[in-house]
């Protein structure tokens, strides 16, 4: 069996992804598409709107045959991390091709990575912070541009990709309807996750979103409480943690570098609104992406070992369908990591502590329970 | 000038309390009457139901000359603590003689102390953990039943007194109108703060506390929000604290000790109220207000080093009247503690650290600012 993958956060799921499934299987003819998504937290340093269950069943139900997590230690890390964590985790599957959205999906990412990829000096420097030198050698060297945010997780994909022992090959597609960062609803039924999760979350209140999901993740918007990136209650938990913690230990925490615990802490003394504190610790030299990870970091103490590429990794299943579960039966005994179906009380003590840890939270947050209660989702499964 | 000292929480001050600074006024002849009292975080391990300075107000419109903070670290402790800290601030300030109410005030309880406070074995095993050995030993020893509250409290000044170079005057009086633990409403005037308490936070929603209380506190009844022990706002920063620290940093907890921190943990991931939470931890080596206690250091992140008396002391007030005003200016050159008037970042950074954090948490679960923006309260003064 051949297998597609895509890379995705469905948060939530909408029209575009649908699309986005349908053209992976069209332009390659596999047999079953896998998803590697984020959990219950997302790549700009986010609660879900939704929790990864639901939104794996949302994909599930409309062209994914696997949905895989993406650890933590992956999903909330700068664009090449989050891509280097997804493409792992897809070759350790055995997946033959990658299909991604692009704003540019006529580039050639392979050789741009390529372009790249032994400039040494360049790599030394490839980090967020440094994105904006970075762009600018990258286009001194290949005139491309890169500042379009698929852009750059293509650009990711494809120098993770030249890393592995044996490459996917990479597929970069046009998306449909609206950019990332577009807020607008969009009235041909292709708005961005932003615009949904905007409108959801009232900001918009009495736009219909319906035309422009799911009939699955409209149910889930209409019976579930969606939640905030960052709820009130969610900061009242930062806050609490920036001013009890000694600083030695705030110091401890992943990224908490170059003074940020100091200006973090001194922050949560005076601000006493998330939308001010983020304001009071914004700097010219970290985006607020890039500020809002370390408060996750902070929030559920991830330490520089728990966060480091190179760890254990692992696969958690979220859900399949019928074919993704022969696909599962067929190769999982060749797969390149373990596969985790259920979660366990040996498990949350070892390799999967920092999940669990954030999964606790997003209970905590929304009073749904994550990981003990939950086997994966079948959808017409034996 | 001629001081009488009173030690209380005052949570809230009720007629009680009334009757009790005014018989230490009376029985001494003393020209002011100074009270050291818990700032918002009470002995038993439990939030204050109204803030310090709320509080110290009610007290200092109702016969206290001069109230005086006892700080975090000796006002949520075990009784003997409490009592000792205490009296160093008393006798600090230079106070000869200690009013304190009793259930047995016919007691003498300087005796009682000097009866065992040669005996070494009896002191190594006094703390909480081993009260019911302890008492045993000592009524044996006396003839004495220590089980009483204020009984138990007294015994503690007067443990601590004998420790001094100059002792007070140590002189019990009989406890007016209900017992401490009694939690109905008494109707001659004189319920407990812990009835005052259960009627204000609606348990017996109804009953009239006007007759029971000053009208300062009565205000404070009618126009602030009252604060629980443990409300749900500070569980959740509890629950949350549990869950993501590192084993090793609980376990760097004051008072962490002995699987305490295991199963704390597990406690924090399976229940998700309070109260459940509390049941769960209980065993029979525990008491509740020690199980309270230990929850507290976790919230505030107290460390040993932090809750070890004989560590570097302070008088902090939180007001005075015209009476004590005059005898701070009498007397505090040759107080033997450096008297804090004004809060600031250098006493944040230093001695007043954990009162700091203590002070923000409560401000945290109130919206009411603690430390910066409060001078001592002034009343008639000039």
């Amino acid at each position: 069996m051949q297998a597609v993958g895509v890379v995705a956060e469905y948060n939530p799921f909408h029209n575009g992804h649908r699309y986005h499934l349908q053209q992976a299987r069209a332009v390659t003819g596999a047999d079953v598409v896998i998803a590697v998504m984020s959990g219950n937290f997302v790549q700009r340093g986010e609660a879900a709107i939704f929790n990864k269950w639901q939104r794996a069943s949302e994909a599930l139900h409309n062209g994914a045959d696997l949905v895989v997590e993406l650890p933590f230690h992956w999903a909330v890390q700068p664009a090449h991390l989050f891509a280097q964590g997804a493409l792992s985790l897809l070759s350790a599957m055995q997946v033959s091709t990658l299909v991604f959205g692009a704003e540019h999906e006529q580039t050639d990412f392979a050789a741009l990575a390529h372009a790249t990829v032994n400039d040494s000096q360049a790599f030394k420097t490839f980090n967020e912070t440094y994105a904006t030198l970075f762009n600018a050698q990258l286009e001194s060297q290949t005139g491309f541009r890169l500042d379009q945010p698929n852009d750059i997780l293509g650009y990711g994909y494809a120098v993770a990709n030249a890393k592995l022992s044996s490459p996917l090959k990479l597929m970069p597609v046009a998306r449909v309807g609206s950019e990332y960062h577009d807020d607008q609803m969009n009235p041909r039924g292709y708005s961005s996750a932003t615009a949904i999760r905007q409108t959801v979350l009232g900001h918009q209140r009495g736009v219909n979103v319906a035309a422009n999901v799911p009939a699955e993740t409209f149910a889930d918007i209409r019976h579930l409480t969606p939640l905030k990136g960052w709820s009130p209650k969610m900061w009242a938990l930062l806050r609490h943690t920036l001013l009890m913690m000694p600083m030695a230990s705030l110091h401890q925490i992943y990224q908490m570098s170059e003074g940020l615990d100091c200006r973090l802490k001194e922050a949560a003394e005076t601000q006493s609104h998330w939308d001010d504190f983020l304001a009071a610790i914004k700097t010219k030299r970290y985006t607020y992406s890039r500020l809002q990870r370390v408060c996750l970091y902070a929030l559920v103490h991830a330490l520089d070992n728990e966060m480091t590429p190179g760890q254990t990794d692992y696969l958690r299943l979220l859900g399949f369908t019928s074919a993704g579960q022969q696909y599962l039966n067929a190769h999982k005994k060749t797969f390149g990591l373990p596969v985790v179906t259920r979660f366990d009380q040996n498990l949350k003590k070892t390799t999967l502590n920092l999940d669990y840890r954030a999964g606790m939270l997003y209970e905590m947050l929304t009073g749904q329970s994550q990981d003990f209660r939950h086997d994966p989702i079948r959808i017409g499964t034996k």
